[in-house]
C-alpha cells in the first residue's frame, strides 16, 4: 500500500536539513506517480521551513515546484501514462465539488484546498512536499510539461509563473500596455518576461539600477529606480498596470498614483504588517487593488503551454541536496539570478 | 455679454446662506442655457462651502445635481434646443483631448475636469454651481432628462445617481449575482435601486435594521445588522460585489471577506483617515478593492435612461430656497430620506 522514498527533511526550525526515507501511498485509482527531476526553492517554503507562519508541522518537506516523469499510474487515470513529463505545483487536491473547482479555479476551493506540503490530505496524514525523490498526486493537480521546457527551468513556473502569470492574463494585458513589475527576484523575473511575451512595455520598478541590465535581457525596455527623487511625480499616471512582486511594506498611495485612470495594481508578495490605504487613491481615477493567489489546474496548463510556445523558461541555478541550507540563506538575501532549484537526481549520488 | 441670477451664497463657512445675485456669461458658440427647476443637495456641497476640505473660495454657491430647461443656446449648439428638459451633474468642462476625454470619460481627464462650483474655469473665473435659478453651461457637459422623469427626483441622479450607477455596471453586475450595499443614504438608496433593476439580488448592510423596512421598498430583498455578533462569520464569502457608500472608516478585512473568490468592493464613500489594509485579504482568493469618481457624460446619460427605462428615481423631500441651512443640518445627522433637492422656483416667491 505504499513505498518508500527519499527527501529532504527538516526536524525543526532550526535543525539543518537531512536526507531521511518516508513512506508514500502507492497510486489510488485516479492518482499518479512521479519520479522528481527537479524541485524549485520558492520563499515560502523558507517561510513555512522555518516555522515563521507559526504552523509547521515537523518532520517536514517542503517544495511545491516538481517536475518529473510519470512512474506509475492508478487504473482509473485516464490523463497521464507512465514516461509522461509532468508537473505538480501548489495544490495537491481539493473538494472537486464547489462552484470555483468546478469552474477550474481549485485555488479558490470553497472547502479550501490541499496544499502540496504541510496541509491536511484527505487520509488525514500531512502532506509532504517535492525536495524528494518521488511523490504520489491526484492526477487531477497534475499538469503536462511540454516537450520544449527542460525540467530544471520548467519546475519554478509551477509557482513563480502560475504566481505571475494568472493576474496578468486575468487583467487582460495586451500590445501596446504599459506595466510596471516591482522586483526583480523569482517571481518579478518571470512577471517581466510573461508581460512581454503578452506585448506589453514593461518596466522594472526597483530601488536601484543594479538589476536594469538582467532586465533588459528577461524582455523589459527599461528599469527605473524608485530611490530618485522625484520618481513618483515624473511616472504619474503612466502604467495600465502594476505587478507588485516584492513582500516588503510599501506605501501603497504613491504606487497606486503611478497608474493611470482605471489602471490596476495586483499584488503577489505578501506583506505581513497592514498597509495604510487612503480611500481618495482609488476613487481618483477609479483604480484597482488586488491581490492574486497562483491560479487553478487548467489555467497552470495554460501558463505552461504560453511559456513553451513563448520560449519562456525560469532563469535558474542548480544546487544539489547537499546544498539546499545555503542556498536558502542566499534566497534570503536576494543573491540569487533567479530561482534556485533542487536537482533531485542528486540523492541517489548522495548515498 | 452677461446675465444676472439669483443664488443661494455663502460669504464663509459659518454664515448663513444669503440669496445674492451673480453675473454669468451669455452663452458662447457651444453653450446653453438653463432655467433650474430643481437642485439636489449633496454631502459634498456641505464639506465644501463650510470649508472642511480647506479649498473653499468665498463667496461660493455649491450645488451639482442640477435639473431644468434650456433657455437659450449658442450658435453652434446642435446637441439641445430651446425647452428641452436637461440636467448637469458634477462636471461642466474638461480638455476634450486627452485619451480620457475622448474616451467619454471626462471625470477622469488627464488635465483635470472642471467641477460645477469652486473651480477655475477656462476664462480664469471660479465656477458657481446650481442652487440658482439660471446657469450657463458647455453643451458637452449637459444631458437630457428623460421625461419619465420629473425634474426634481432626477436631479440627484446627475451625482448620487452616477456615482453607483457607473461602478455597478462597471463591474458588470447581473441577474443572479449577490451584492451588498453598505449604508442606506442618499448614495445607497440609488445603489439598492439600480443594483436590483439590474437583477442582482440585493441585501442592504447596515449598523441596526432601522431602515430594512425602506430597503424592501427600494428593492433590497433583506437588511442585515453589521452589529450581529457573529454577522461577520455567517455572512463570509457571500458575495459577488459590495458597493460602500459610507463615509465613516470600516475594518476592510472584515468587509473583503465577506466576498466571493474574486469579488469586488467599490467604495464611493471618502473616508479621509487611512485605513489598514491586510494584503492577504486581498490575495487570498484574488479580490478586487476599487473605487468609482462619478462617470464620464455619455454614461450619465446611459444611466439617467437606464434609470427612466426601470422607473428609477430619487427618494427625496423638497425644501424651499430659505430652509437649506436647516436641511445640511438634517443631512449631516443621517435624518433624510433620502435626498433633500431645493425647489429652485421659489426663489421668486422669496422676492
Amino acid at each position: 500500500m505504499s513505498y518508500t522514498t527519499k527527501v529532504l527533511q527538516k526536524t525543526g526550525p532550526e535543525e539543518p536539513y537531512q536526507i531521511a526515507e518516508i513512506e508514500r501511498r502507492d497510486p489510488r485509482a485516479d492518482d499518479v506517480v512521479i519520479d522528481i527531476k527537479a524541485a524549485g526553492i520558492c520563499h515560502s517554503d523558507i517561510h513555512m521551513i522555518r516555522n515563521e507562519w507559526g504552523s509547521a508541522t515537523y518532520p517536514l518537506t517542503v517544495g511545491h515546484e516538481i517536475a518529473g516523469v510519470v512512474s506509475a499510474v492508478g487504473s482509473d487515470v485516464t490523463k497521464f501514462k507512465v514516461g509522461d513529463r509532468v508537473g505538480v505545483g501548489c495544490l495537491v487536491n481539493s473538494c472537486g465539488e464547489c462552484e470555483q473547482c468546478k469552474a477550474g479555479a481549485e485555488n479558490n476551493c470553497l472547502k479550501g484546498a490541499i496544499g502540496t506540503y504541510n496541509a491536511e490530505d484527505v487520509d488525514g496524514t500531512i502532506t509532504q512536499g517535492g525536495y524528494s525523490q518521488k511523490i504520489t498526486v491526484n492526477e487531477g493537480f497534475v499538469v503536462t510539461i511540454p516537450d520544449a521546457l527542460d525540467f530544471d527551468v520548467a519546475a519554478p513556473l509551477l509557482c513563480a509563473g502560475i504566481t505571475t502569470y494568472s493576474p496578468l492574463a486575468r487583467w487582460n494585458v495586451k500590445p501596446g500596455q504599459k506595466v510596471a513589475v516591482m522586483g526583480l527576484g523569482g517571481l518579478g523575473h518571470m512577471g517581466v518576461q510573461i508581460a512581454a511575451a503578452m506585448g506589453a512595455e514593461v518596466t522594472v520598478l526597483s530601488r536601484s539600477l543594479k538589476k536594469a541590465d538582467a532586465a533588459k535581457e528577461l524582455g523589459a525596455v527599461r528599469t527605473l529606480a524608485t530611490s530618485d527623487e522625484n520618481f513618483f511625480e515624473e511616472h504619474r499616471g503612466e502604467f495600465d498596470l502594476i505587478l507588485n512582486t516584492i513582500s516588503a511594506p510599501i506605501d501603497l498611495g504613491s504606487y497606486l498614483n503611478l497608474l493611470k485612470p482605471r489602471g490596476i495594481m495586483s499584488v503577489v508578495g505578501l506583506t505581513t504588517e497592514p498597509l495604510p490605504l487612503q480611500i481618495i487613491d482609488l476613487i481618483r481615477g477609479g483604480r484597482v487593488l488586488t491581490g492574486n493567489n497562483i491560479g487553478g489546474i487548467p489555467e497552470t496548463q495554460e501558463m505552461l503551454d504560453f511559456c513553451a510556445e513563448h520560449g519562456i523558461a525560469s532563469v535558474i541555478e542548480k544546487v544539489n541536496v547537499h546544498e539546499v541550507d545555503d542556498a536558502y540563506d542566499r534566497v534570503v538575501a536576494g543573491d540569487v539570478k533567479f530561482r534556485i532549484v533542487i536537482d533531485t537526481e542528486t540523492f541517489d549520488s548522495a548515498e
